[in-house]
């Protein structure tokens, strides 16, 4: 991608309304748009982020047999009346409407009771479980608070996941494998090694769900951190956890996290609430046991804006950045020479950002810094008499010139 | 991808109040469940549908230079009161809601307010011209009529793209690429024969917009055609085109369509409206010229389901199918030489629905059918001693028998 050809520019300022740096920083290097508190547009270089982030995913849930669907927003009321979560009091977060003829319908929060009712069309029989859906949505929530910029909107996307099983035993299995594959996530993500499996109040049917909570200055959870032992408890469970593991509370550190994740087993409770039931072997009509899976995508894009960046700006991982080379040039024989360049990696497959602009290098030089690209690379007329091209890495700052004849193959290895 | 792995099943029967063809038969062949009227969820394999189409898509705006980005569904009432249809007197599908603090917002039946907004971040100068974006974004309208399966959706996938201008000329030229990007993307979707540019009521600046209608018995349209001059034109505006064009009415064929595509020249009008300017080279401020192009993902999705289906089920063409291949074993040697064959197509980056059921030959092979995935794999115990296996066309419906040693390279080529 030539930046000519990008509609978006850096900003010198974010809106005076945006206090929460991950916004603030997205939307100078013009990889968001606010359009209202809690709800922000993707632009180009944001939406390839938010897509790298959906294909880790996508390819880890794939992993554990799970199949891709996508819900509708709109909901209906009587799904949600049985198991009462229709009523704003009980969930203060919907959005509703009405359909023309005036039947009130409501938008996405969640998807639970929606997919639980669903799957009475495809489950019957022990021989159709175990099952597992998921989907990337845009979930909608009526949130009071909207400050922390894409870390909690109130439009924004999620991943969720629902699995359903004939058994206790088997949902405690594939509960175990999905939080095996949600670490393999967040290592991909760049993320892992500061995101904790947290236990935190649990759902009707254990007594801890299980969170992940990645450590986050501007997070809004507050967990109790066991490092050696790698043991974390959310703040709402401490006393209880205390108790249950046997470990003296002053050894737990105290530390601000986001909530990446979460993952929960309802038992038998929506099955028993909204009449999901499966034929078992012997004939018997049993109750199906579900589990629910969750990961903000958009969420986990603020918390690694956050984390990753500097008085410069955004430094992203190579595995999600929106392109891995910011390639600029200098002078006029720099200008042909990155043209060749820029065709040399596009040709072996490299992600590359190619900053044509007739701008001073300075100029360019900070839009890579603040885009957050992982790799700079610099093709100038002094460095092409000496036959070398400079290759910057955005997290560390170092500079390493690189000779022409080797430079794709360094990037592209 | 295995049949054993997919949670859906086909269906006998479609609910009972759903009376559009195209939802009948993607709701019994697992593509799409029905949330309610106008609502639809996809599946695993109507979600591989919905993709390729968007990828198709994507490609070829992306070949007249625009960027993809993705706007919120959340709209201002403030944005939209600057061209007076944030009324419902002015626009009756709007579905409405509230913030927490009682606010008024809504949600996006269109974007082309807010993007003019937003492009007030972006564009300053004529140095900043042309620009174009576009999205694959849910729609939500309010519908009153919802009773064409996913042709006409209360939530539907659109493609939506808006182009900004220094000149009318220069529009004029842009508005000209898009058609011959839209006749691709009919083209690649197995409908370019089909699908015409037709004159249809005109924007503020031109006489007519564009629509592209394709022929379907199921649409809610009505074109006049003229095939030999390869003219069409809506029903709504055939007595100012017979007086344009100088064309007699009786030469026109009265045909059935649905609109798949429109675009629009809005000219400055909403440049005006919404006060988004450029500064010139000479200095003085100027009004951008502005042009929006539509395709209905979705309905797009419902058309192709209605014309290329027959009594046994869909007939996708093999741009969009799920897979392309159904594998189906018969007998023991069957099923242990399918699990190879699986593996080497797979392999050879063929996209494969292997029914590894246990079910009788006339089960799987109805299933193929009313799937429409293209091309139908048998491997049985008799073909195996032949050293053949039977390759069946689902168009046609014509079987071939191929050699062990050529299926591969057959069916990749």
């Amino acid at each position: 991608m030539r930046v000519s050809k990008l509609f978006t520019k850096t900003l010198r300022d974010a809106p005076a309304d945006e206090v929460a740096k991950n916004a603030q920083l997205l939307i100078r290097a013009g990889y968001v748009y606010k359009e209202m508190a809690g709800a922000y547009a993707y632009l180009p270089l944001g939406i390839r982020v938010v897509e790298k982030i959906k294909q880790i995913v996508r390819e880890e849930m794939d992993r554990v047999d799970s199949n891709e669907l996508i819900m509708t927003s709109l909901q209906r009321k009587e799904i949600w009346d049985k198991t009462g979560r229709w009523s704003d009091d009980t969930v203060d977060i919907w959005f509703k409407t009405r359909l023309n003829d005036d039947t009130e319908v409501a938008l996405a929060w969640s998807h639970e009771e929606p997919i639980v009712e669903m799957m009475k069309q495809y489950v019957h029989s022990y021989k159709d479980l175990p099952s597992s859906v998921y989907q990337f949505q845009t979930k909608m929530r009526n949130e009071k608070r909207a400050k922390s910029g894409i870390m909690r909107g109130r439009e924004f996307i999620m991943k969720d996941m629902y699995s359903f099983h004939a058994t206790a035993e088997d949902l405690a299995a594939y509960y175990d494998n999905v939080i095996e594959a949600y670490k393999r996530v967040y290592d991909r993500l760049g993320i892992g090694d500061e995101t904790y499996v947290t236990f935190a109040s649990g759902g009707a049917f254990t007594k801890f769900s299980h969170e992940f909570q990645t450590i986050c200055d501007a997070g809004e959870d507050i967990i109790y951190l066991h490092r050696e032992k790698n043991i974390a408890v959310n703040e709402e469970v401490i006393d209880e956890a205390v108790k249950e593991l046997g470990i003296n509370r002053d050894e737990f550190e105290k530390v601000k996290t986001a909530e990446t994740g979460n993952i929960f087993n309802f038992g038998t409770q929506k099955t028993d609430e909204m009449g999901l039931y499966y034929t078992a072997e012997d004939g018997s009509q049993q109750s199906l046991y579900i589990g629910s899976y969750g990961i903000g995508i958009t969420r986990a894009m603020g918390v690694i804006a956050e984390k990753m960046s500097d008085e410069k700006g955004l430094v992203w991982p190579k595995n999600i950045a929106p392109y891995l080379v910011y390639l600029v040039s200098i002078g006029k024989k720099g200008a042909a020479e990155a043209e060749k360049v820029y065709a040399q990696l596009t040709e072996a497959g490299v992600e590359v950002l190619f900053d044509d602009r007739d701008e001073r290098p300075g100029t360019k030089f900070a839009d890579a810094e603040l885009m957050g690209i992982p790799l700079r690379l610099t093709v100038s007329d002094r460095g092409i008499e000496a036959g070398e091209y400079e290759l910057t890495d955005r997290a560390t700052g170092e500079t390493q010139a690189v000779p022409v004849s080797e430079v794709v193959q360094r990037i592209s290895a």
